[in-house]
């Protein structure tokens, strides 16, 4: 048995659950190396007290997770069966105390695991789960190493192809037809290109705008490799930008920078945030800086922890997550400069190696 | 209100339900035009029997929100407000039955809304949203048409690019940068780009595998176009195929042209697949036909109806599905021919016009 599933047991003892239903492909994918997507299909890894852990996956995947998974007691169901069904017949008969994924699983299919498999009372175990993923292992980090790889790769290979006139829409189509062609999985998330004022929205939505000389242009994009995500953020300036523009570029690596510098192990979360905002606010931006300085990344594009600025806890070794300080100014533009960082055992290892210093494309 | 508010509003009175809260964003999209996608943030489109409908959105949202939306009364919440309270005080004190997306909503959400809003009762209403989706306008089917012909146009550009070496993973990334660069918001469903053997599963993934004269190539995509879907499969030859998989071709060529030939108002829904099947069976191939022959197409990727043999119901016009036999032998590859296709006054429309007779590429 692996330690992650070993936890998953001393989780269940502490915690007095007789089982664990595990149905969330990236949590089943952490905890067995099998990644698979069954879509409507049912998948579950089940930890039982006393007995030996099992999957139960649809007969579509089975071969697939027979090859890969390390837990090797594998049940599989067809289409033409109730997989609820065929889970509890390899249940024990009572189950007074049952740990489901509550922030995955549909009101339906727990509705309907729940009308199979009695049970007395069901507990939310999203948070241990996300919890064991805080600290990532070196094959973890190496994973990511290589999304982030690829992602500034695939950035290289698409500012080559920038010159005023062009969408925003079509450097979203080059950027993610690169990662495909570097042996990424896709984008882990939404690619974000947003050309002058348009990156002054900070969830904005990339269009038909054209970029054009004399405005930034913001690149937000991540790759999944190996289930594993990246997610970079850089501003680039077409042609020359006024002071302002320049000033704010220039406030906004400091403030990254200045985040950079506060990862420690043992430093308070929030100071992470606290160190970029000062820099932000001291010269006289603050209201232009509403989001929070940074958000754990690993299997998921957003995970533990979340770096804002009353967060609570410390940082600890293994922590990966982005640093992504910004000034959102909707009368000139945007700008953010997002790094990857790893909480080292005396400091912090940037991940990212993209240049940060403003660089002039597309003339 | 629109008429497909007012059917909610009947069905509420039918069903004595005091309120619906609607929160899958597609659904947000049906009955008030407006098309966003929220995220880990609460979006809600409220119901309550005697009162004006109402949206609660994010704050990030509401300024889009107000320009397109048919529901005029848009209430916001803010990331530091608890949601549920802010809903909760646009309500009436009390609901005994409410209905909600049990298909959408995950335990924990469900949870949080009924420990706010306190109801007696609750009901799924996924059913009734489903039904109302599957008769589509005419403004519905011209955005359906304009997704499939965008995915034509994808299909055309990228076969000039196939040649022999080239593997899945290339040929996926060339189509979806091409389904981009002509509009689309992207793939509508995981690219399949399958060669050879590889083609023999329903269900297969694209990866290094290279194209190999003498080989079959399926490609099975689709994109969205303002929130509305495509879905294609045609399969090629790379060269000259033996005469197995001719024979092959031949045979699903015929069983889609038999399915199609099965549609019209009234008949049964699964004479559809019983039309297609038989053709496959009577060559000796219906062990390797292991699908349903297809599924409605519209706002999802799989909707109503169902298209298998035991299907219950009748065919209605207006509905919009895909006819997608297939014959998947692993000893020698896989073919299917999949179009979409219109239920009409007398018969059907073929909404996908690519050419279906055999066709050699990439020599």
């Amino acid at each position: 048995m692996n330690s992650r599933i070993e936890k998953l047991y001393t989780y269940m003892e502490e915690n007095a659950l007789d089982a664990l239903l595990i149905t969330l492909p990236k949590h089943i994918y952490y905890l067995t190396g099998f990644l698979t997507e069954p879509h409507e299909r049912f998948m579950g890894l089940i930890l039982t007290r006393g007995e030996e852990p099992f999957l139960l996956v649809p007969m579509l995947d089975a071969e697939k997770a027979q090859q890969v998974s390390t837990v090797q007691k594998i049940y599989t169901h067809t289409d033409t069966e109730n997989a609820y069904e065929v889970l509890k017949g390899h249940l024990p008969s009572t189950i007074s105390r049952l740990g489901l994924e509550k922030s995955h699983l549909t009101v339906k299919i727990y509705e309907a695991i729940l009308t199979t498999i009695k049970t007395e009372e069901v507990v939310d175990i999203e948070e241990p789960l996300q919890k064991m993923r805080l600290i990532k292992s070196s094959e973890e980090i190496t994973t990511i190493k290589r999304a982030i790889a690829i992602m500034e790769d695939s950035l290289r290979l698409t500012l080559t192809k920038i010159i005023p006139g062009i969408t925003e829409l079509d450097i979203v189509a080059e950027l993610e037809f690169q990662m495909k062609k570097l042996g990424a999985e896709g984008p882990s998330f939404s690619t974000m290109v947003l050309a002058g004022q348009n990156a002054a929205l900070p969830h904005g939505v990339p269009g038909k705008r054209k970029v054009q000389i004399g405005e930034v242009l913001l690149i937000d994009a991540g790759v999944f490799v190996d289930g594993y995500v990246s997610d970079l953020t850089r501003t680039f300036a077409i042609g020359e930008l006024n002071d302002t523009l320049l000033d704010i570029y220039d406030t906004v690596l400091k403030a990254n920078l200045s985040g950079i510098e506060a990862v420690r192990p043992g430093a308070a979360i929030r100071s992470v945030d606290q160190a970029a905002r000062t820099v932000i606010e001291n010269k006289g931006y603050g209201e232009f800086f509403m989001t929070r300085v940074g958000h754990g990344i690993g299997l998921e594009i957003h995970e533990f922890p979340s770096l804002h600025g009353q967060a609570i806890g410390e940082l600890q070794e293994g922590m990966t997550f982005t640093i992504e300080p910004g000034i959102y100014n909707s009368s000139v533009g945007g700008v953010r400069i997002e790094d990857n960082v790893l909480v080292t055992k005396d400091g912090a290892e940037v991940l990212t190696s993209f240049p940060k210093e403003l660089m002039t494309i597309g003339v």
